[in-house]
This record gives structure tokens, sequence and C-alpha cells, in this order.
């Protein structure tokens, strides 16, 4: 925790969890002729801002701290301005004559439009990438914006706020904030309005009362709070000519390359690490890669990268960072395969998600095995071979996000989009000792990726770490409208807890001992310990209703639901490609045509399903009877690959135990390491060598993603 | 349009779109030994603006327009309040001891917690029946509450804002407030905070430059006006003991009722009224009603009525208000039919929606006929008769909620409950000249009501007007976790339009040429003027993608989701009911079964449906592409009940052109009368007598109830 002197006492701050939010420092407000100087008269004292508020986004960019801006503006055709806005304003016009107002043309374009000159921010406060700009209609920076959504996303809780008019945007964005639970400090000397003694005023109000809205400090001392913080990194001594790897340390998490970038390091010589960890691995296990980049395009991709972006202290989030995709998504120009022959196709356009990483500066580095179809939990289900658990080569590597689980768990690539309908997601980060993230339905698109079960697809994002997993997800969650199923993210009507013992306090679910029996004892054993390990860092058991979880789970195969895995292939497709299929995918398919599940059963799964869902809801209801999360063993066993080939049904439907009714009740789910297991202990066998891993995972309600991954990032952290 | 003197230019507000939001007037901030005293001192400012509060109170209350009053607190386990809030208050604490905080046990009870004495109102302004309570726990006034839902089903566009303090939650709330676009006038003499430097502070932001968030006038001018619009009503002279009907025209509606009981009617008249008609329309048409409550028990309710509301002036909105509901409604200790004998059973429980009906003063007469199972649009598919069109008895009613549409257009009774499944509420609307609204899924809770198609139905509101069925909805729509399908109104990310060309201009589409060619040429040539009317009114017609709105209607009835019909029902009802059913619904529900839709059938088609939901989000999307409301005729032609039993399937199929896609694309549907049509043009028969009803329906995006209500509204008025 990091402290600056404040009124009404001393405001402490989690630097990691603390943003910047600038206010609206648009030429529209700054500068002469723009909307303010129009509007208000006098710009003196909101230019005198600039300056002092540049100061505190420098220093926010060495500590490489969140970076939020506002600003405010309308769309082109006014939709979204409120009529009384409008209305006032023309009442005003009707005084001053020729006076103009918002959508009329000024000197630096149409005035508060999206688009125009004055309604940018001032050259000296340009966001750079990385830092979140926030448009928003109204003066408060959370109505009808992302803000509340992008700060969860980034884990914020506490804010750091400047910018102008002290009495109208920023003060209104203030009160909000601190409703929302965000602990908030204002800059007193970094925010201005057209008249001081409002400024005094709301400043005033402010901290009032022992803080009614929070706290004020001042620029010079928070500056120096965040200096000595900075020093602390060892960003320290920048040298943003230096292309040595002096500082990189081999691993590919996205601090490690952000720090080594920013100090030097060049994304070529990551690209011959990778290319050189990626050949060797070919040699451990050839299974992984479907399509792999040649090293001399990545490189060049790499070299690109240098030319785009020379200011090293100004670098995308994923600059050079090297990631892989599960070939069931599309990339313009490669074949799709979805391990399955007879479906493979060159798409013309790339999935969203993929696109978006692009655009942040990561390196793609090939397209990973799957099981067949994406349809199965074991890895051992593709004609592209069978990869394995990167700890143990006899165990599978879990499916159906096979090989992108391995590159991301040898070390070969930082992350991997991943896809989980059923915990193809999470089943393999489990058996490669990797986080596995499957967020809520439809904040990734799923445009662009081969369908197993439309309705239920999530993309999912394998990482090496829980942090690593929101990054990329903050990152290429957008809201798609061709996505069908891509979810608007209305802002949940909750707050959030900054500060004091609920904000470190959490609740949590865990399985009966009945529905535990599935277990290997020794991942019972283990996943006991992980409970005492929760209850070790503050969380509070709570007794919950397992048993429709468990139905929820059982609709997914047992029920009709599987039937949606042939609704996106046409009706003589399985009669056509029967011979062409992999042998356990044939049989399966086979069974569902076998089974002939009418419609009517269909509509009474769905109405479960319904009524399971707002069963959950309850569950993860925010008060004295819910839970924040429920905590299962990500898989009840690990199997080895001769285990599965013995018998491909059974060994599946077990891994889904844990998995399946996440995705039926549209939570939020991670699965995160939970140190490792002998197997010895595993097989019952006291001679049998090497350790594998254990996992648990957090699942969330829908929508609450944000929190979930601080949950699961905290048991991480107390778990290493 | 009303005025008041005010600053900076005089607030004009139509009054009865004009709600007074009294904040915060709780023991708590107001008495001795209250949180407020306790924390932030002196009372004296805060207890003067009491009385004046009062004075306004009294005044809105007089003149029966829209009162809100907000209170601040916490649920008992503190769930809802952030850390921050108690953090701080907390760390106040430890400067001064044995201070209580948020939650402690005071003097009246719990500080700030819900249910304590000194959460509630002081006693001078306490809430009555018909006034909103707002529980929040933030100071702002809109976030994590129903507020905006509140103001949004009540059509509100300008506020009046009064209460504590100032500084703090009047302030929050009145910036969010003008964010949403409502215009907010606050008064000065009614608002009073903890330092008077915050509160003068506060209004003169509020006013400056313009209005910067709204207006501020005086007491004394504000009441003076709200005092000549009461004299313009027939309120003045309210005379709390007359039990005489002097001042009833007879006329059902709400406000006629109101009206009448305020100046002394006795709901025993009514009812004495009503079961005259009743008894009258037998004899017109013995099919309207399957249980009728006897005279005595109504007249009973009647009694008990006024002994439990003795004061006229301070009665619940739907006091002695006569009602119906179809025979798909449980009512406790009443036999539910659903028109099908072998279904009948008597529930121990009533439907939510009945329930809260009661609550609100309303008297139940009767339950309606209705088509066999809620299946079928023409109102001849039941064992208990075929009701009639009330204006043309060779004409059907329309069903499935046939007699809730002839009980209300027979003036029988104010409103009924019907359902909406595939326009069940509209089509019978249509064709006896009233009003059927079909509310968004899930706002009105379907417990209680016999499925249909579970996952589609609504219930729906029938009523004379649409401001009728708006104030219905406002009473009887309520989050029910028990129906799996319920929404929670989350605040929709949209602003409305209060005042200028703006909250008159409206946009709409049409359906294409061709479409409009299944309507009789009559209806098509009313429909033709009803166009018109909307160009008149200030509608402006956009383009629209018909196509998908046309496809999204197919799937009710020629693809899979007539199979949910069967999905309530056990796998053998069909088998062994056969005999016992209505001939055309066992035909029906035969077909479906020889159909033997697949579930792989049944889950293309809900992706079919989730694609089409989408392109209707865009279709409704709030900007220069978008329409507010789609434009259709309700139906495309009126049947004579000797049509329809000699082509019973092909004819209703045609009645749904119009309606089914709205229950399938989930939007809200409201079926207004729109003139009449001589039943000489109607049949192209010079010599055929008497004139049947038009009506269109007016259809707005999922959740945008109360926007399309006003659209329908003004369009009824229009056309009166």
């Amino acid at each position: 925790m990091l402290t600056v002197d404040a009124k009404p006492y001393p405001f402490a701050f989690p630097p990691t969890q603390t943003a910047l939010l600038i206010i609206d420092m648009q030429r529209d407000f700054l500068l002469p002729n723009g909307f303010g100087e129009i509007q208000a008269g006098s710009l003196q004292a909101v230019q005198a801002s600039i300056a002092p508020t540049k100061k505190l986004l420098d220093k926010f960019r060495q500590a490489n701290l969140p970076i939020f801006h506002t600003r405010e503006g309308h769309k082109p055709d006014l939709s979204d301005c409120p009529s009384n806005k409008l209305i006032r304003q023309k009442g005003f016009r009707d005084k001053i004559q020729g006076l103009k107002v918002i959508g009329d043309k000024g000197e630096m374009g149409r005035l508060l439009v999206r688009g125009a000159i004055g309604h940018d921010f001032v050259d000296e406060l340009r966001a750079v990438p990385g830092e979140v700009v926030v448009d928003k209609p109204g003066r408060g920076a959370f109505f009808n914006t992302k803000l509340m959504d992008r700060l969860k996303a980034k884990a914020i809780t506490h804010l750091i706020i400047c910018g102008v008019t002290t009495e109208c945007c920023f003060d209104t964005t203030f009160r909000e904030a601190n409703d929302r639970g965000f602990e908030c400090c204002g800059v007193e000397d970094a925010t201005a309005g057209y008249k001081d003694e409002f400024k005094l005023s709301v400043l005033d109000m402010i901290h009032w009362s022992e803080g009614l809205f929070g706290f004020v400090a001042s620029l010079q001392p928070l500056l120096e709070t965040l200096e000595s913080f900075t020093r602390s990194l060892a960003f320290v001594g920048d040298n943003t000519s230096a292309q040595t790897a002096a500082n990189f340390d081999g691993v590919l998490s996205i601090p490690s390359l952000q720090k080594a970038y920013r100090t030097g390091l060049s994304p070529v010589t990551v690209i011959e690490i990778v290319f050189d960890r990626v050949q060797r691995y070919k040699k451990v296990d050839p299974a992984v890669w479907i399509h792999l980049e040649t090293e001399a395009s990545a490189l060049e991709r790499a070299r690109k990268l240098l030319s785009d972006w020379p200011d090293r202290s100004r670098l995308p989030p994923l600059f050079g960072v090297p990631f892989s995709v599960k070939d069931s998504f599309d990339i313009a120009g490669l074949p799709t395969t979805t391990a399955c022959p007879p479906l493979t196709r060159v798409p013309s356009k790339s999935a969203l998600a993929y696109d978006l990483l692009l655009e942040q500066g990561a390196i793609f580095i090939g397209k990973t095995n799957l099981d067949q179809l994406a349809t199965g939990l074991t890895g051992c289900r593709s004609p592209f071979g069978i990869p394995r658990s990167m700890l143990h080569h006899d165990y599978i590597s879990g499916g159906s996000s096979s090989g992108s689980c391995v590159s991301v768990g040898a070390g070969l690539v930082t992350f991997s989009l991943g896809t989980d309908t059923a915990g193809s997601g999470r089943i393999p980060a489990a058996f490669n000792g990797v986080v596995g993230y499957k967020p809520t339905r439809g904040l990734i698109s799923a445009q662009g990726v081969t369908p197993a079960c439309l309705s239920l697809d999530c993309v999912a994002i394998i990482a090496g770490n829980v942090s690593d997993a929101r990054t990329v997800w903050d990152l290429c969650a957008k809201y798609d409208e061709e996505d069908p199923y891509a979810k608007v993210t209305v802002p949940i009507q909750r707050h959030i807890n900054s500060t004091g013992p609920q904000a470190k306090i959490f609740t949590f679910g865990i399985p009966p001992l009945e529905a535990l029996a599935i277990c290997n004892p020794a991942y019972r054993r283990k996943f006991d310990e992980s409970v005492q390990s929760l209850h070790a860092m503050g969380g509070i058991l709570r007794p919950i209703d397992w048993s429709f979880f468990e139905k929820a789970g059982k609709l997914l195969y047992e029920g009709s639901f599987v039937s949606e895995r042939l609704a996106s292939l046409p009706d003589d497709w399985l009669e056509k490609n029967r011979d062409h299929l992999h042998p356990v995918i044939r049989d399966i398919f086979e069974n569902v045509v076998t089974r002939e599940s009418t419609a009517i059963q269909a509509y009474r799964d769905l109405q479960a399903k319904a009524f399971y869902t707002r069963k959950a809801e309850k569950t993860f209801a925010y008060d004295a009877s819910g839970i924040d999360v429920l905590v299962v063993p990500t898989a009840p066993t690990h199997w080895t690959v001769e285990e599965v080939l013995a018998d491909p049904m059974a060994t599946n439907s077990v891994l889904g135990e844990f998995s399946h009714f996440g995705n039926v009740l549209d939570l939020c789910a991670v699965a995160v390491p939970a140190g490792t297991c002998p197997v010895s202990e595993l097989q019952g066998k006291p001679d049998a060598e090497g350790v594998l891993p254990f996992s648990v995972t957090f699942l969330g309600g829908s929508m609450m993603d944000g929190e979930t991954l601080e949950i699961a990032r905290r048991f991480e952290e107390h778990m290493s």
C-alpha cells in the first residue's frame, strides 16, 4: 500500500489496483473557441490544470499503472444527447445571438461531437496504447459508458481523479464512483473549473464529515509517493535505445516481457527463443501443433513491431507477446481444421479476438491441436496425434484445447486462445499446470470459431497465471453484434468493496462429500488442502444446495443438449463423413442420432436449464446467504493415455463432473493450479515416479468475471 | 404545461408527467440521536425543511400527481453497503470515542438499516398507498435501485426535487437525473443540508451557466402553480364523507373511478352497476365467463375496502376497480380450467399478479373464457362456448384471451388479465375495441398461470385505454424469483427525452407492401390512414428490414417451437385425454406429435431465434438508423364465427401474421384501437350493417415498455 497526505486523513492505496482517472481534458473544454469558452467564459483556471495533470499522467506511466481518460461528447447524430441538455443550451443561445451549441460547427469541428478535433484530448494529454478512453454522453462517467466494466476488468478498487471541470464532470463522476464502492482521491491542483468558488466548495464537500465522498490530496506529495514506488520497480534507468536482453529472465509472462521490452529487449530475441523452444519441444511431443508459423514470418512480424513502436516507454500491452490459438479459430488465409479434415476450409476473415490481440502487439506463433470438433475432454481424439501432459508423458493433456494448454504449460507461448463448451479450456489447463479461464458466455466474440454447441460455446483463455489471463481477457473482450450470443455488458447493480476487511474476505461453497467421492483419493486430499488454504486466506465457507449444479451438468450429455453439436452441420453431414471422423467422435454423433431426442425433450431441458439458472443466481446472491465463488476440483482425476484409450467414453464423462454445469448455467470459471500430486499417490503405486499438477476451479455468477478472477488471483498468490 | 418562476429561467412542466421526488426525509437524518446528528451535527436547517416539504407533498397529493420518496439505508446484513462507506465512518469513530456508525444500534434502532424506526420517514412525510418508496444504498438514488424503472413505468419526464441533504443525496441524485434526461427543478426552501454554505453553492451550481444541471425554484410560486392546476380539476371541494355517486359518469376507467371515489362514490354502487351489466350482458353473450363471483361476495369486498380506507384522499390506486382474469390464472380456492376440463385443478396459491392487484384495492369479478389451453387466436376453441365480438355478434371475439377482452370491451370491468404467447392478448383486444398490452417477457410474473409455451408466455393486460393498461402494469410488474423467466429490470443505459421537439418526435417502421397484402382491403386502407396519423403526430417513417421479423414469426408454428406446448404436460397426457379435448386443439397437438420435430431442429430454431433477436435489437437501436416502434395492423382481418368454424386452422394462422414475431423476439407490444371499419367494407357487401373496430399494434424493443406505451398513448390521444 502507498500512502499520501490528504484531507480528511492520509489516503492509502494499493498501486496496482489504483487507476488514474482523468476527466474530460478535451480541446473543447480547454482551448479558445471550444465549447467551454463559448458556454462558460474564462479558460485561465482550466488551462492551468494541464501542466499538473501532465505531471501526474507521466508518473502513472512511469509506474506502469492503469490510466483512464474520459471524454464528454456525442455521436454525430446526437442520438445519445438528451434533449434537456440540447434544449437548455439552445435557450442560452436565444439570449446571446449567434452563440454556438452542441453539434454546431465550431473552429475545431462540431462542438462536443465524437470525431471532431475539439472533442479530442489536448496534445499534452493524449492517450497512448494500453490506456482506456471512455466516451461518455453525460457529466457522470458511469452513465451509459463502459467505465464500470473496464474498471472491474482491471480489478481497480481505488481512483485518483483529476481533470475538468471540478464543479461538473469531476464532481459528478467522483460521487458516482464513491457510491459504487471505489475509494477516491481528488487532486486539488490537477482539477479546475470555470468558477473558482465552485471548485473550492466541491473539494470541501468531498472531504467534509470525515470524507463524505472521499479524499483530496495535493499534487506534489502524490508525485513523490508515486516516484518512490516507481523507483522500487526495475524500470528506473529505462534505456529506450538498448537492444540487449539483459533484463529478460526467459519467463514469458506478460509483465516479465513488458518489463524486458521497456528496458530494451528486442522481440526478435524473444521469437528466436520461442522457436528454439518450439523445435525442441516437437521432439518431446510432436502432437502439439497443427500449424506453425515459419520462424521467418514471425521474425518479420517482430521487426515490424519494432519499427511501428519506436518509443519503448509507450508500447501496446501485448507488444511482442507470443501466443497460439486452437485450430478451431479462423485466421484469414490459414486452414481451419478443427481437427476434422472433412470440415477444413480456408476463411477470408479472422476471428475478432485474434484481430484484437494482434492490434495490441501480440505475435502469433501457430495453431494448436484439439479434440476433433472440440468434442472431448481427454486430448486423445485428434487425427493429428495425442498431445501429452507437459509434466508426464504417460498422462493425457486433457482436451479439447489440448495443444493450447501444452503450448502454454511448456513455456512455448505466453498464452493461447482455446474454447470451452463443457470444460475444454479448464480440464487441459489443469493437466498442464496452467490457468484456464472460461469467461461468461458472450463476453468474447465466438464469431470465427467453429461451433461445437453454439449456444454454449465460449472462447477460453489459457495463460501461465491469473493476471495474464485477465489481461488477455481485458484486451479481447468486446461486444460483437455479429455474434448472436454476445452480451452487452450492462453494469451489474452491485458495488465493489475496495477497503477494509470486506476487500479481503470472500465467501465460497464447495460440493458435498458425496459429490467429491468421484475424485481420485489423492485429488480428494489435495482438494481438502485447497479448502484449508481458502480458509487461511479469509474465505468463509457457506452451505450451498449442490443438487441443481449436479442436475444442470447432467443436461449436457445425458439430456438433449448434445444434439446441438449436430445443429450447426447439414443434415446429411454425418452420413457423408462418417468414415472420415475420429472413431470416438463418430460414435458420439451416432449415439446422438440413435437417441432421437425430440424437440419436446429439448424444450423440457431448456426449461430445466432456466430453472437451475435462477437457482444459481440465488446461490451467488450478494447478501448474507450467497457465495462469491463456488470452488471445485477442476477434474476428478488425471487419466493416463492408456486408460482413456481403453474406455474413451467413460473416462471422458468422469472428467466433466465439475465442469459441465458451468457452461449450462453460464457461470464464469477460472481453473488455477493448486500444487502438485505425486504420481505414486495418484496411481496408488509407491514406486511410480514424477508429479502431476492439481487444479481447482473458481466459478462465479454470470458477469461476475472481474470479481471471480480477483479471488482466483489471491488464491494463486497464496499458493505460491 | 405549467410554469413556475425559477432560475435561470421559468421552469415549464407537464403536470401528469412530473413527479415530486423527495430525498431521504428520514428520522435518521432529521431527528435527534439519528445518524445525521451523530455524524454531522446541527439539525436546525434540516428540520426547518420538513414543513415546506410537507406543503409541497400535500399539493402534489391534492393534484393527484406522482410522488416518489427515497430512503438511504442498508439491508440488515449490510451486504449492500460498500466498504468505503463503512470504513471511512469507522475512521471517524476512531477519532470520537463511542461514536456510532452505520449498522450500530442507536436510539431509533440500527442506524441506516432498513426496518429500523430511524430509517423510516418522519411522521409528517410518510408515504401513502400509490406513492413510490425507493430504497437506495448510495447517495445517488439511481444506483442499485428501481428508481429509473419506476419513473419510466409512469412516463415521468420532469422532476421536482426536494429533501435532504442538499450537498449529498439531493445534489448527487439531481446530477444523475439530469444525465438521464429528466428536466429537474430543485425547491430551494424544501431542501437543506448540514452546512448552509454548501447548500447555497450546490443550488448555484445547478442553475449556473443557464442551467448546468437544471432549475431552482422557490416554494411559494410553485405551490401557487400547483394550486391553480388542482383547482382546474374537479377534486376541489373533496367531500370525504359523501357517499353519493354524483360525480360518477358510469365509465369504468381508472381515473374516472379514482375521481368518483375521491368525491364520495361508494364501491358498493360500482359493484351493483357492474353486476347489473354482467347479468344483462349474459343475455347478449353467455360465453364470456367461466366463473363469476357472487354479487354478495363482491359487495362484501367493496364494504371491506370502505372500512379499510376511510380517508377518501388517501386511497390505493385500484381502490374499488373491478377486474376479471382469464381462466388460466390461479386463484386460491377456485378451479383453474384453462378451458380444458381434464386439466382442471384447484390451486392453493394465487398468481402473484392477482395478489398484487388485490393489494392495491381492485375488486375481482370473475374468470373469463379462453381458447382451450390458451392455444388459438380465434376465441372459437372453448368447451365453454364461443364469445363474440362485443361490436358485432357474427364476428369472432378473437382469442385466446376472448372473455377477458369482451368483458373489458362491453364495459363489465375496468381491466382484465390475459396472456399472450403468440398474440392472445392483442388479437382479441383488436376485435373488441380495447387495448391489449403484452409487456416484455418476464416483467410480470407468469407463475400461477397455466403454461402454454413456457419460455414465451407473457401475462397480458387488457384495458379500455393505454393509460389504464400502463397503470395496471406499473402495479403488478414485480420481479418474482419463482418465475425462471422473470427479468431483473437492469436500467437500460439510455436517456429519456423530456423536452423540446425530441420529446414529441418518434421514429417508426412498418411492414412492406408485400407483407401487408395479406390484409383485408378495408383493413389495408385503415392501416394507411393510421400511418398518415402517425406522420401527422410527428412520427418519422424509417425503412426497416422486414424479412427477419417475418422469419421469426414463422418459427412459432412452422418450426419446432409449437412442440413446447406439449413440454409442460406429461408424456402420456395427450394419449389419455385425447377424447376430452376440443377437436381443433386435439388436431393441433396430434400434428405436433406427428411432425416428430427433433431436438436438433429445436436447437437450430433457437439459434435462428438468437440471430433474429440480435437483428431486432439493431432495428430498435437508439440512433439515426433505428426505430422507436414498429407499427403493424394488429390482425390482417376480422373473421366471422362461421368463417372460422369452416376452416379453423387456416383462419387462425392468418390472424397471427403480425403478432407471432413479437413473442419470438421478446418485444413489447401494445394493440390500440385505430378507428372503426364498416362491416360492408370489410365484407365487400354494400348492404351489410354495423361497424367493427380496427387496431394497430406498436411494438418496441425488449424492455422498452415505458417508451412504447407512451407512443401508443399519444396515438390514442391523436385518434380520439
